[in-house]
């Protein structure tokens, strides 16, 4: 920002806060007051626009007129009024494709792959009241824009204004993978707070809606051809995703500049399939789950503590997938296949967390098939992996995984899979040095569950596996490039932040995901530092992380306030060192 | 519960659980299935019944025809579909009073002094399908029957059921004040969300909200002759309890059994007096409240650690009552003058945590009243508050403050005084010792905020003070009488939860505090037996706590799911040592 101390000293005001989130690559502004006329349109100069693009102008107009924040000032703007009154107004906004640049919509540009997706855009919003101009080489990029422009407005007495204009930005992501996770396999959520959430996603450029779609608690995905699983899976008859609904999702979430990268957790984290199918899973009924931790090690979910100093519960149900057996295999293969169909996304991840190799020792069925094939136990999961990936590739899809696949295991991997690092944000650099591209999804600070109790009965004195509770501050604070050598920046594809769902349910959805998710939408999309190229920092980021929150209220998420609204509206007064 | 094993062989089902939530303290329930009657009526033979009685049979009549909570088993109760079809009708409840009990509204006992009202009740649901009856011998006690036997029954399919009739209660209390405390001034709670709290209280029998309504950060409650401190101290003109509010409120409140405790804490916390009465107040801008924190103590909040192994965060703003002061003192009496007439509650709080002395030691203008009086901190800190409590004991009231006005000065209180016990759980034999009438509120077990992260900048690595997170399962370990001897148990009124909202608004409010808040509910109403004589334990509470949680979400209230659903309908089986 230039030229504030004069601004401030002109409207008598405290400083302004631009409420920009994620705070764009480049970003100048001025001084003068501009207000939006009273028929202030939104152009859209592309020939024969994609109806998402139209859609994306209209819902942007439409948030304009209705967010109706107020500037989070002690005054709440009112020392602007002056200015405000007397402001030049601006009559439109005109978005425009460069020229030669292919016009997909933007649902067919968020779905390519990873890398190749173009969300570049430039703004500019003239003092003058003369048009504002949004440029890109794509309908993502004037996506991106658009959601730019709606937080620029702030409303005083029915006037929608800046303070701040000339406004300025050229804009870029550092990381194309800015993602959220959400778990409806341990409680179920609806398609409405799927959407609402894929909304709020897009009002700060996430990019990635990671799917845990099903585990070992219920499988309520219908897919054609194994609509078995969920029939004996799901919670209940109304706890499924139809193959509508998925494909309502996705399309919902692709006109919003978002892919959704579905996850069939496998060969762990599948006791459910045993409803339907019991004969493909290993260790469902031999043994209570939690004998393992009283000392009596069977068949059991075996966390892999081995790279931490932390014990974390074993979760009920037990049962993994007999990975060894080939009805198994041709189960999984068919099924991959009918997944791969329903998602747009070139990405399909197959998940392979917390595999607990002690249950095949003690299965009697994967024995013998080990001991008639002449393999061992990884050998086996190789093959298995490696045919579940197949079909995958066979239908364009790049494979992802979790980091044990990669880090505990002799799997195969072709080299362009994707892995997503849980464990600990440490083990990034292993899995770079195995030169696998990689999505940061650290426990130690993305994980939202975190810091709210044990669920497992039945200790009182029991905390969360993963406390303490990972606060915004600590998210914002995550290094992408950390313990990795300069070679192997170019692996790494974003990261996201996770809400696995044992205490959550859409009665907490909102409170426990917003505003804090919205700390790593920043950290992968303005990277490493702010405009003007200081290192970002939680001081600077506060008073725009409360605009988003607020201006999320607005519009219909339940997002919890940062701190009391005294300090929301005194950028500053409320830190230690201030 | 009696002859349950021949119970589940008679209807192949798993072990039924009976969702009464706090436990009676006398129970014993049958193995026959009952439904209840298309024509199921609730009669109140009571002549002439207060309207607030008749407005609660009507409101659990609503609840039974709307709560079609199905039970937490695998197939939802569908195994007792032949019982059930078999079941005798249970065409009514019938209400009435003991010979010789007074008809008071339940609002007029609900808001007796504490230890005189009457909560007790019995309720008899014979197998049979002869009529049910609900004695008491006050309406609150025919409430608190309500409460429990609309707790009673499941739906399957359009029936109304239960496979535990016939079912025979006797229960009362263990303690009268069972309480949740909700601060209204880090940030606001329109009416509407204290009147949903309030309706889930009144569920599980909780007795008093402790409504903390102003504090440092704003001034909402609108009093009259003192309306400029709502106009300058709360955060909007939309943002205020107006009268009006907060008869509708207590009004609410005691038609549900829930007396209003209102705390105007003082002398510490009152920095937004400073709005309206600069002169009032010491140190509020004198220095930026954190320089303290940086090393050199100026005049700020203090926080009273002596007693405590940890730090916990200095808050903003600063600023704190000239009690020495005549001017402050007549501002105050007449203040609390007319709060106490706002509520018809016998107890009112004046606070009275956290005082920071030094901050008058460096107040020019307090020194000089000292001098001049004569007197010295602790003295005039009496004199205030023993003028703050005149005025109150003058109107019928008891006086209630925090644990500080006891143990760490010299203040000379009444001996009816009620002491909250917030800094630890191991304080109360301090207040016991003092002789003084206990309310349990302490941040070891009871403070919902904790574990939520820092909200003070700038330190990312931060946690809350009071980290971890306080689980339902802690809260419930609870024991109200450790460390007191047998002659101070008679001092232990009961306790509460606490939500301190610095990181709360109406967009968290129901799922940080339900279900968890039930969990105090139950050790106040309970005590430290269950019915038959076996110490309440977590692992028999979890499935009763389950049916709590998805009782209030069929009723409208947020309650976050404890666990994956498919452990809240596999009793035991995500237990650590099942």
């Amino acid at each position: 920002m230039k030229h504030h101390v004069a601004l401030f000293a002109l409207l008598g005001s405290v400083p302004a806060t631009l409420g920009l989130w994620p705070i764009p690559r480049s970003l100048e502004t001025g001084t003068s007051a501009l207000k939006l006329a009273a028929n202030f349109n939104i152009e859209l100069d592309v020939p024969n626009p994609p109806a998402d693009l139209s859609a994306a102008v209209s819902r942007s107009a439409n948030y304009i007129k209705t967010d109706n924040l107020e500037r989070l000032v002690v005054d709440r703007g009112a020392s602007n009024s002056t200015a405000v009154a007397h402001a030049p107004q601006l009559k439109s906004l005109v978005l425009s494709l460069e020229s030669g640049s292919p016009v997909r919509s933007i649902m067919e540009e968020a779905t390519l792959e990873l890398g190749t997706r173009r969300e570049e855009y430039k703004l500019d919003v003239p003092a003058s009241g003369a048009s504002a101009t949004l440029t890109a080489n794509s309908t993502l990029g004037l996506l991106r824009g658009l959601s730019t422009f709606e937080q620029l407005w702030y409303d005083l007495s029915g006037e929608t204004y800046t303070i701040q204009a000339p406004i300025s930005v050229v804009d870029t992501p550092a990381y194309p993978f800015r993602g959220f996770m959400l778990d409806t396999a341990r409680n179920y959520f609806a398609v409405s707070d799927i959407k609402r959430t894929l909304d709020a996603m897009s009002w700060v450029k996430m990019s990635q809606l990671h799917w845990h779609v099903v585990d070992s608690q219920s499988f309520p995905i219908q897919i054609t051809g194994f609509m078995d699983l969920a029939e004996k899976g799901a919670y209940s008859s109304s706890m499924i995703y139809t193959p509508e609904d998925v494909q309502d999702i996705v399309q919902y979430a692709g006109e919003r500049g978002i892919d959704v990268m579905v996850e069939i957790d496998m060969p762990g984290h599948t006791a459910i399939i045993s409803e339907a199918h019991p004969d493909f899973v290993a260790c469902a009924e031999a043994s209570p789950w939690a004998t393992f931790a009283s000392g009596e090690p069977q068949c059991l979910m075996k966390p892999l503590i081995s790279r931490l100093d932390t014990l974390w519960p074993l979760e009920p149900p037990a049962g993994q997938l007999r990975f060894a057996s080939a009805a198994v295999q041709n189960f999984t293969v068919g099924l991959l296949n009918e997944v791969a169909k329903m998602f747009p996304s070139n990405i399909v991840s197959t998940g392979g967390d917390e595999l607990n190799t002690e249950c095949y020792t003690e299965d009697a069925e994967t024995q013998a098939i080990l001991q008639e094939t002449g393999q061992d136990l990884e050998q086996a999961l190789s093959g298995f992996i490696q045919a579940a990936h197949g079909t995958l590739k066979a239908q364009g899809k790049t494979p992802a995984v979790w980091e044990e696949m990669v880090l505990d295991h002799n799997v195969t991997l072709s080299n362009d899979t994707v892995v997503l690092v849980w464990i600990s944000s440490m083990d990034a650099a292993a899995v770079a040095a195995k030169n696998f591209r990689i999505v940061h999804a650290p426990s130690d600070y993305f994980y939202l569950d975190c810091g709210a109790g044990e669920w497992i009965g039945s200790d009182p004195e029991a905390n969360s596996w993963c406390d303490p509770f990972k606060t915004w501050q600590k998210s914002y604070t995550f290094d992408p490039l950390a313990n990795l050598t300069e070679a192997q920046t170019s692996l790494v594809l974003g990261g996201e932040q996770l809400l696995w769902t044992e205490q959550s349910s859409p009665a907490n959805l909102d409170p426990i995901v917003w505003p804090r998710a919205a700390s790593s939408a920043e950290v992968f999309w303005t990277g490493a530092t702010l405009p003007g190229g200081k290192p970002r920092n939680g001081t600077e980021a506060l008073p725009r992380l409360h605009d988003v929150a607020f201006r999320m209220a607005q519009r219909g998420i339940r997002a919890i306030p940062l701190q009391p609204l005294w300090c929301a509206l005194r950028p500053g007064k409320c830190n230690l060192n201030s």
